[in-house]
Formats: structure tokens, sequence, C-alpha cells
């Protein structure tokens, strides 16, 4: 995505990107966070909503009764009315949905980046910026930006945002990015990682910063906390050392991110994704409909609503949102800098038939065709939602055996409750691999690089691949 | 392990590292460097020794006939009656082997450090140095040293010495250490990760660096090479990419090495690696002797021969070798600066009934029950010679159908050979983990950090551990 250039409505022509500044370094890969205020939209439901909960989860747009959007609840004060002349939606707004587009654009001005549209749906809010995107959930924000923007200047004014809401603790922070391709173009806290890291452990407790694949070579950062009561670093607090948060059960929801960074894209496929006035194409949001339909990147997913942008003269942006998972994609297609970025949260079983690896495999592919490119990064985040143990139980019940008991330690199970002693295959068992995705090989590329982490509630697989000769 | 002061028998005392100068900043954690020249310290015999080499692998020290002492053949010209007297011994020395104490002596003066004494049995050689430990195997030299040594300035010259034997290729290289305490003390080309790498580049093509752990905190430094014909690089080259190298099956031999790198050691626990004269203790070598049997240290193999060295004022460093691999142990007591290292290549599951993870477990009990740290890291680097295909086949013989055949990409073994398409279950299979140690929990400590990497013909199994409150 290039954010230089106006399309044909004028709708959009930020000066300091102008075109007549441009010096063909366009810094495609994006700053990526999430800030998590709660561990789910249900839970802030609960904090903020009416009694009867699910009567309002069940509201819908179309049809609803006045009580049932009476329960669109505001915890600072704006009444239901306001949210729906605000928004001209009926959706059950709670939390970071309550707030105002101008909110979130004087917000954006800190990261040196503007909305160029809103779409939602009942569970999600989506906008699509100048320098990528935006999903603004109940209890969480995901905000993506690549360019030479400052995503990280605008944490305070988010956290300020949500605790004006009353959403004063932070559950969870999840910081990444590739490495640069024009480092010396960043502007500050951006200009490396050690000095991104220093920022956000000035904000956060327990923070964990990794470099991700090889240092000499593609790579990947990620900053992250553990889930905490609060990771919010308060004055004068001492750190104690994290303890996993225990939650109800139905506010945890599985998640998964998983995202295809590409460089090194095919010249010739590129061409898709750059503006043809010569052809009569439009731009903006219908050239960006046009890009979705020759690419079939807007139709990678059933039922999905999708909000695009073709870039003048060039780059192209795409929000898409299935129920309450998103996906979004971001293509700066000159070949001095090529690179394109997929992202999703939609479960990979999600409506097929295919095992997570293989639906995984299916998405790299259906991704990779379309930009050819000559290297890329695939990164899967997952939370855990079963053992290996209880993987194995399932599927081959007669390999756990509780007769032996050599190795009995204790067993804290997700939650931090503490059960029986388990058998030494138990706990053999037990401590193995947590569910943890696949990456398969990939037709055409070998693979130089597979690792897995494990976190506090996640498992991340990473991958990189390159073309072969 | 301490360099400074010197023994009762004044052996050693180094002038540059002598006790006046010491400050409080011992940097324990030492750089390790594996440079293999060849795939195994078979394929050297083959390469370089006579054409009836099981009797040459039989021959004995103890009663050998002059016959079989003849088949000790030195690429260089030495005679066998040269290296005999060289090393008082009649073992069969190939490749490496055959390079005298003097020539190694000269070369470790680049690193800063001398040869306190040697030990070695019929595979092996073992160095224990000032400031930690070499092993010289017929194929690869294993160096590793502590302190502000300049260890890989020793590089060209370990070339240069292998080249003159006819060992003119490098098979594989690693590279690997702890994040130093003190950074600003080291020496170039230590003084920081970058400068390392950039080093090891001018030199090996294809190498990969890596940060393993935390950026934020406790974090291991890896580089290596992937297997290669030869991975030294040479001058106006076309690099290009690597190829796993094809080698015989009897010229592959399971490669493990454990490390076990603990700092904040429990003061009391560390009175014993300090040299006590008040209680009449010798230091050097019987003190040594000492610190192994009141620590248990000396006896954590059977059937092994042990080295160690206690210097004065304080600490310990231990060389053991069991038939064809080696232990080795280095203690910083000091509370300023506690570091305790253990490293292996004994297979873990070597004259044990359990499996290698709860094997892992055993040796990491024994280890940290001595030195009670208050932080730890694991690695574990091994080969694999299982894929997680074969193992399910082994295990669980009824998951494996062949009947459905979705996805049949062509398989590639380990040594390059394309074989049968796979079916779809199985392909599944096979691309998943491959043989991986489980790290277990530890009591008393919370696991913060579990990372596993695959390499070309390796895997990675990396954990840090911090001492629960």
């Amino acid at each position: 995505m290039k954010p230089e250039g106006s399309n044909s409505a004028g709708e959009f022509q930020p000066a300091s990107t102008s075109e007549e500044y441009y010096t063909g370094q366009f810094e495609g890969p994006e700053k990526l966070l999430e800030l998590w205020f709660s561990p789910s939209a249900n839970s802030v439901r609960k904090q903020f909503g009416p009694a009867s909960p699910d009567s309002s989860l069940s509201s819908s747009p179309n049809g609803s009764s006045l009580d049932e959007r009476q329960v669109c609840y505001s915890p600072n004060g704006t009444s239901v009315i306001d949210l729906e002349r605000e928004f001209n939606d009926t959706y059950p707004r709670y939390g970071l949905r309550t707030v105002s587009r101008k909110v979130w654009e004087d917000m954006l001005e800190l990261v040196h980046c503007q909305v160029l549209n809103l779409i939602k749906n009942e569970q999600v809010d989506s906008y699509l910026l100048s320098e990528s995107s935006m999903f603004v959930y109940p209890h969480k924000l995901i905000l993506k930006t690549c360019g030479t923007t400052t995503l990280l200047a605008a944490v305070p004014r988010i956290i300020e945002i949500a605790a004006s809401l009353g959403l004063e603790k932070v559950w969870r922070v999840f910081y990444s990015r590739k490495s640069f391709m024009f480092p010396d173009l960043q502007k500050a806290p951006h200009r490396n990682w050690p000095d991104e890291v220093a920022f956000l452990d000035g904000w956060f407790k327990n923070g964990a910063a990794y470099t991700v694949g090889k240092t000499n070579g593609d790579h990947w950062f990620l900053y992250l906390t553990p889930p905490q009561e609060n990771c919010l670093k308060i004055e004068g607090e001492i750190e104690e050392e994290s303890h996993q948060h225990v939650v109800d059960d139905d506010d945890e929801a599985e998640d998964v991110t998983v995202e295809i960074l590409m460089t090194e894209l095919c010249p010739k496929a590129m061409e898709k994704f750059y503006h043809h006035p010569e052809e009569d194409q439009p731009d903006a949001g219908p050239g960006g409909k046009d890009v979705e339909r020759i690419t079939g990147l807007g139709s990678i997913y059933d039922n999905c609503l999708t909000d695009s942008f073709l870039f003048t003269p060039c780059g192209f942006s795409l929000n898409g949102l299935i129920e309450s998972n998103y996906y979004t994609i971001h293509v700066t297609p000159e070949q001095s800098c090529s690179y394109a970025s997929f992202e999703t949260n939609v479960s990979l079983s999600k409506g097929s038939d295919l095992t997570e690896s293989l639906a995984l495999s299916k998405l790299i592919k259906q991704v990779t065709d379309v930009f050819q490119p000559g290297k890329f990064t695939i990164t899967v985040f997952n939370s855990q939602t079963e053992t290996h143990f209880e993987n194995i139980q399932r599927h081959h019940p007669e390999s756990v055996h509780t007769s032996s008991h050599v190795y009995t330690p204790y067993h804290h199970d997700r939650r931090g409750n503490q059960s029986r002693p388990r058998s030494k295959v138990e706990h053999e068992l037990e401590s193995s691999q947590p569910k943890s995705v696949t990456i398969h090989d990939v037709k055409g590329y070998r693979k130089t690089d597979r690792i897995l982490y494990e976190f506090d509630g996640y498992n991340l697989n990473f991958a990189h691949f390159v073309k072969r000769n």
C-alpha cells in the first residue's frame, strides 16, 4: 500500500507524503499492535452490559426492536440514540466500540495516518487507513500501520481513551513487525528494536521481546506480555513475577492470528496493483473492488464484507469482515521495495473439512499464487486449547497408561488450578508440544527456518521460505 | 572458573589476569565454537586411514602389537613413532588428533588462554584450559573459552592447521554464547553479536544467526551453517543456496549437545568452589579432585575419566571423558558475577532406562541441585534421527492410513533422496515435529521460555527457568 497521490475523487492526498517527495523507498512492512483491555468481548459485555446479556448478543441490526437496541450500553454516558446516530447502525456496542470515529481519527494523527473508510458488522469495526488498517472490538484494538508512521506514539492515547470508558486495565499486549527494509527512514521510537522495546517496557510489566528468525537475514520482531490482571506499569510499584490470571471458562475464546509477509514480488503479477487510468480503471474504492475481482483477493472467504482501496499511482489495501473475524491485505507493488502482507484472525479450520495444517497450506497457496514472492514469512499465533496429552488421549487412547508412576509432579492447568498427580506417561505427554499448527512445505519454495515458541496461553509457529532457483 | 591467582605449585599465573587487576566482574559465560571438518571421525579415518580400518579402530593402548600401532596414520608425514612419543600413548590418531599440543598451545595464544592439562582416550583429547576447555576429535574441534578471551581470533589459524593435515574443507560450524554479563569488557570481535556474526559471515557460507530467548532478558546467541560439502567462503565465489549434502549412512553418528547455563548461584553452595588453604585443602588438580568428590560432580557419569582444577582463590573447571563423549563444567562462584556451566555430548539415553526427556530431567536436577541457581537456561541440540512420522508408525501403527491421497508431495529424506509420493496423512505426520526432547518442568522453578528450532539435520530445544519466590 502506498499513501501518496490522490484518488480521482480527490478524497485523500496527505501533503506530507505527496508524490513529489517519494523516494522509491516505501516501507511496506507494517508495525502491528494488539492492545487487549479484557480477555474477551463477552467479559466487557458482562462488565458494562445489561443483566440479561443473551438477548443483547442476539440483537440484529435488521428488525431489532427498540427494547433490543436499548441494550447498546455505553459506559461513558453516551446514550443509545447517540451511538446509533454516530455509527448509523443499531449494533450492540460496548467498550471500545462506543468510541466515535472522530476520537480515533484524532488518535491516528499521533501515528501520522488517516481513516479512508469504515465498515462494520455486529461484532467489529474495520477502519481502512491511509497506511494500513485498524480493527476495533469491544475488548481490544488491532492497529497496523506501514511506512514511517509512528504507531507506538499512540499507545498512551489509546490507553487514555480506554480508561475513559472504564477499561482501566490492560490484559495483554502484542507488538510485532518484520525487519524494516529502510530502517534509517523510521522515526522515533521506531528507529530500532531496542528503542521500541524500551518504549513498551516503560508502559507494560513483564513484557518479553524476541527476535524471531535469522538475525543476519529476514527476521521478525515480537513483544508480548503474559496475560495479567493488569499489565500496565504503575509508577513506584515493584514488578513481581507474572502469574497466569484465572479467567472464567466462557470468557476465553480461541484466538488465532496468521500472517503471510511477502517480499520480492513478481513484477508481472504486480501490474494488477497499479492504477490504470488509460484503461478507464477507477481508483480508490471502486478501483479496489476491481482489484479484488481480478486477483480473487476479495473472495478468499465466503460471506465476507470487504472494503478495499486502489491507490494512485499504485498500491492496494483491503479489509474484510467475516462475523467476528477479519482479514487484511496491503500491497506495495513497486519493484524497488515490493511487499505484500496478508493477515487474518479467521480460525484455520473455519468452514473447512481440512485439518488446520492443511487449511493453512491451502491458504498459503491461495495468497502466494497472487503475489509469487521471492521470499515469504509465515507466522501463526494460536491460543492453546488442547494439550498434546488431550490430543493423544483423543486419538490414541490406548497409548495413555496410568499404571506406571515414576514421576508424579502436580499438574497446573491453563487456569492455574492444581489437579491430581499425573503418571509418568501422562506427565511426559502433558509437557510435550501443545496444540500446534504444522507449516508444511510449499511447492517451489525452500523452507529455511522453522521455529516454535510456547508462550503463556499461545503458541507461535514461524517459518521462512525462499523461492527455489 | 576464574583464571587469576596461582595454585600452590605455581604452575599457572597469567600476568594479564593476575589478582591485583581483578575487578570483581568476571565473565563466566563462555564462547563456544564447534568446527567440523568432516561429518564423522569415521569419514576422516576412511580418508586418511589404512585399507583395513576395523583392526585400527579396535587397537587398544594396552597390549597393542607394533603392527596395530602402525595404523596410527598421520597425513602430515609425522611417523607413528613420533605421535606415540608426542602423546605418550598408542591410540590410533587421525586428522586433528595428530596435531601436537605445542601447535594447539600456539593457536590458543591468539585466544589468550593456556593449557592446564591434557587427558585423552582412544577417541578424543581433552584439554583443560586456563579459561575453560577444548576437545579434539579426528574430525572436529570444540573450543569453549570464558572471560575476555578472543576465541574467534583463532578461527583462521584452526582452519590453517586443519588444511595442513589435508582437512581443507569445513563441513559445519556452530558458534554460540549466552548474553554477556559485562559486554563492555569484551575485546573485538566479541564486543557485540552483530560483530561476531560479521566475522563468521566473512569466513563461512550460508551461516544463520539467531538470538534465542528474550532480547530484553536472558538470551543465547547461535550461529550455525547447514551441512555443506564445504562451507568455507572462497573469494570471488558466488554464494549459492545450500543443498543438504548427501553422506554415507555409516558416516553419520547421532550428535547431541546439552548445556545448562546457570546464574545467581546460591552463595552457601558456592563455598565448595573456593580454595580453603586454612583447612589444608590443596588447589589445582588435587583440589579439583576434592571438589569433584564433595560436590558429586565427578561422578555424574559411570566409567568416566575426569580432569579438574580448583583455582585460587576460587573457581573450578572439570573435563570428563566417557568413551567418545565428554562433559565439562566451569564455575565462577563469586556472588557479584556467579555463573556455572554444564555441557555434554553424552547421549541422554546412554546407560539409562529412562526416555531422553526424563533422563534430561534427572540430569538437570543433578546439576542444579549442586548450584541452586536463581536462573538457568537449557539448550538441547540434537541431530534428527527419527521423524515424527516414523515415531507415530512405531508407536501407533494403526493411525497411519495410506488410503487417502489428497496431498502427495514428493518426499525428500535426510540424505536428499526422493522417494515415492506420500499420502495426505503421511505427509502431515512427516512434516510434523521431528524427534525432539521435551524439557519438562523443574520443581521450584518457573519455565519462562520454551522455544524449538528446526535446522537442517538438527533440532534445538531452548528453555529458561526462574526460581519461584
